[in-house]
């Protein structure tokens, strides 16, 4: 079954050859165009009358480190829960990880921070946030990685590294492309991702485990479970996960107030996640146990819901009550949908992201919209000006202000499902066996 | 053994219904009374004339996250040691931590931040702490979830998760009463919670131990050990906590001076702790082997027991002392007294946290009394309004701040065994059959 | 084999004595020359006109945290990848860095701040480095243990703690004194450590394994490998390393730009050689697979290259580049030389720092020669002062500059190998028999 010896041996340089290729395109491109830009190079700073302790850098690297912590510790472990997949699930997410946030360097630089022929990389400039939000490049490259993270979940034991390679070639030039719509655009508000990273990652993710749907997949089937230890090292995952979203969702807020609220949103939200999630596995597993699926998951559901609406007045109530109708949904969609959709709709989701980042993430677009449909000039004084400029600024009214969050939704499907859409016809796209699935 | 078919389906709906019934309780309160203070609220916050940089979210937030670390990761994987509980320990950890933040936010803003009305949540005042030091309330109500995870430190193995949240539900309460009785009515200084936390928590879960002394508990004792992998499991959450502690003991104190130097207090004294629990459990040991329970748990006495004076001038030297005394005893009394304390007193403490927390806090609120009636204009200068706010304005003599110190831990030796002690009347209290514990 | 009774008593008493004779002369040490500095002291703060937000603790700390979490959770559980050596590696490793942070508080003390008969611990003053760089005392003496811990890893699993004890007592000593001569006598820069940690403490424990040699050990070898759980507890390690390096490398540069070009250069350099890495693992693995040791180690290369050059203006590209030959050449070492230094040079390494920091150090030393060579005041303008303040102030031609960075690689390498082949001259040195190393 292995096939001839010269196509074995071609496969066996797939992936070295695409490292290299990848590593060395991006090396040249970094070398025409990246530059650092005046808070990162020397003579630059200096030209202007800065004190260093003004330097966004002390404002923004813990965020930084808690978002880096989550992608590579968190990400990377929630996907060890494969009983015998366990180096895969950690090796790949490192790998693409660490290509994806080169290439959304240079992808988000040509659409955000593109000057005089150069990607200007580093802190943005203005300590309170423009209209048109400045965005750190290590931070936003990290959330460009989540997304094609993501995605990933969805296609796990089911694809080698090269291919998911590929998958990250491409959706992380419609992830940047969807982000400028929505935020440049549109002026959509999203600073915590439920639609521009959440939503985006699961239905790419989905859309393309559908075009690769494989009716044989059973022949896995033993070894699709998780061993005890597995699930122990995805709760290393999980827990990371659910410490740091608020520095995940409030990485990029507007500084101060509103990057305080922000993460105190999150907290609450996590955590009524977190006892939805308790409650709603107890009742409905068998003999009232809990499913270590379930809290491995859904109980950051309340970190996906509020990444459009936590910098925005939620209040502490509204926190909760969304994050337990998230913990809610997730819990049951683990229970309930998944088996559905691989039955009837051919998805086959390895780790569940429609239902830890897909249905949340829409819930979460939708309360964008409700939140956003009611601001108001007393509830946000002059702090308007840092979450919604434009209704600040009279350019929009709160009503039309949620219709274009409504229609950044719409937008963030369209790109999703067209990008996920293409996976069929990558090049050099050779999968493993479907009796080969789920095996380092 | 299981009961009539119709209590068997009770005690299956009993943890889902009290998630259910805590989580809306909560969430009405918090409708009702929780509101954004003036640095969390966008409106309020711009009202005043503030750099955004001066929020005092960049001074407190990565303490914060530190604090969250050990709570979940610390705490979460300290307790997987037993070798067919670790889903239970991480689990249970991670539930009752998300319904005790909530529960403390409401309790501590009750008695702390409550006006006109409405609790005020996000960071405090001043940046110059106040006599009656402002607390942030995320790192509040983390440290009263600490509290609550040690006293369910002695009882792992032994109680269902929805025993766990009742206990809860009183413990979050008195922890409150508590904690303001000595900080705001006596004056007593505790920023790293020698008394408050690790005191309070452990004599609360060993009285409750005692309350529901199980004879027949050797049923159970072949699965009380630990096995390889779930030692090093274990070995994750211990170094979480060493590395963060010196976080968790500064996160509340005074900014500036005295948070950099109870960090650094903190920091040696757990260096020591580590030497001398390495002497001792190699002394002590079979053929002067090294046991992993002594390095999992003693070696960490070092930051509990400089949380009353690390803020103090303890002195590089104190610190070690200290943590070399507490080390010491620690590992002595996982060696000699846990035992006693089974036969003797029938107590039976699982994750051992008299040795832990215990000793260790009596010892630390010990050395405060010490330290605290040391105190002099000349040792302090000027700091002295940030550590002995009541001495500074001539209030007290130092002689008499150690003896509102001494009579604090008094008072928390109270309110534990008390509140420890009322456990045996919970309602609906059905803890697993003797031949069942320490099983998932 | 075991020898005398009364010989075998003397071994048990080995490491309880040592432990408590080190820890007791260090609390003697510390008791008389160890005191708070006045950005620690309550007194001396405030003396001066300060305000509390500006104390250097808000922009170390969270680089301190970070440094911890690579020392403690990084290189602990990096260790760990021994089937049946997990207790001794993370256990060993928590111990000596416990003793080493002590001790190279004391040697960096003398030698760096010595002032009026006593040692001051804290952050250094000025905000704005001077040319010879101020060192916060907890970053500087983590830093120390780095290079011992390093060590320890070409000896692991062939020597006990007490061995190890001994080795630090000596290195951290070595280290000091060669980082003194670096930094303060030649004025060379290498704030990463490429030199001083990386090449010092690699070439340290490989000189001493070679003193060490042990023509037996094959005795040994069925226990030297990994096992699946043990390379996943080994990742947690590697991943811990990787997303903290950036702040490893910028701990202690210059604030403000410096900081974040650096943190921003190591970020790069690590995608750059986690690509290469897989790129070369499977390029020279059987049948095109991955190999973990290779993953574990060698993608984290890219930040021991760029540990001097980072702070430099290195330019992206140079960051991409310098990782992809530092994980290139460490993935080859690992396939190739590794065998080669056991068979023809009789060194044993086993986690293989010959790969890891010795040639990568060695590179990154040059590197750094490179572009001190190539720097000019057009490309740093008035940040020349921060990066080479030698040559901002004329005293030195930027060739100068990089000759004596490279004058201070041979000096570390000499310090490095002296001090290693002294290792052979311990008293008391009673290392595991042959057949029982690699195991607990």
């Amino acid at each position: 079954m292995a096939g001839s010896p010269s196509r074995a041996a071609g496969r066996r340089l797939q992936l070295p050859l695409l490292c290299l290729f990848l590593q060395g395109a991006t090396a040249v491109l970094f070398a025409v165009f990246v530059r650092y830009n005046h808070k990162t190079d020397a003579a630059l700073w200096h030209r202007g009358n800065h004190s260093n302790a003004d330097n966004e850098f002390y404002f923004r690297y813990p965020s930084f480190q808690d978002v880096h912590a989550m992608v590579f510790v968190g990400f990377g472990f929630l996907m060890v829960f494969l009983q015998r997949y366990g180096f895969s699930s950690v090796g790949f997410t490192f790998l693409l990880a660490a290509f994806a946030l080169q290439w959304s360097t240079l992808v988000q630089g040509f659409l955000h921070s593109f000057h005089s022929g150069h990607i200007h990389v580093g802190p943005p400039s203005p300590l309170l946030s423009s209209p048109f939000c400045p965005i750190p490049s290590m931070i936003n490259a990290d959330f460009c990685v989540w997304a094609v993270l993501i995605s990933s979940g969805a296609l796990l034991g089911k694809t080698g590294p090269a291919q998911l390679l590929l998958m990250a070639l491409l959706e992380v030039v419609l992830f940047g492309i969807n982000e400028f719509v929505l935020l440049h655009l549109l002026g959509v508000r999203d600073a915590g991702g439920s639609m521009t990273i959440h939503t985006f990652g699961a239905y790419f993710g989905l859309v393309l485990s559908r075009v690769l749907y494989r009716p044989q997949l059973e022949k896995s089937k033993h070894r699709q479970g998780s061993v005890y230890h597995s699930d122990l090292f995805a709760m290393i995952g999980t827990i990371f996960l659910w410490i740091f979203w608020p520095s995940f969702n409030s990485a990029l807020t507007a500084l101060g107030t509103g990057q305080h609220r922000t993460a105190l949103n999150t907290y609450y939200s996590l955590a009524a996640s977190t006892l939805s999630t308790f409650a709603l596995s107890a009742l409905v597993g068998e003999d009232g146990r809990l499913d270590m699926v379930h809290i491995q998951n859904a109980a950051l559901a309340g970190g996906v819901v509020v990444g459009t609406s936590s910098e925005m007045m939620l209040t502490p109530f509204g926190a909760l009550a969304a994050g337990f109708l998230a913990g809610t949904v997730s819990t049951l969609g683990y229970k309930f949908f998944t088996p559905i959709l691989e039955s009837k709709f051919k998805v086959q989701d390895t780790s569940g992201v429609h239902n830890l980042h897909g249905m949340p993430g829409v819930l979460g677009a939708l309360l964008g919209v409700l939140v956003a449909g009611l601001a108001t000039h007393e509830a946000y004084g002059d702090g308007l000006e840092c979450v919604f400029p434009l209704i600040a600024e009279s350019q929009r009214s709160a009503t039309s202000q949620a219709m274009y969050q409504l229609f950044g939704l719409f937008v963030t499907l369209m790109f999703a499902s067209v990008g996920g859409g293409l996976g069929g016809d990558y090049p050099f796209w050779t999968p493993p066996l479907d009796s080969q699935c789920y095996e380092d």
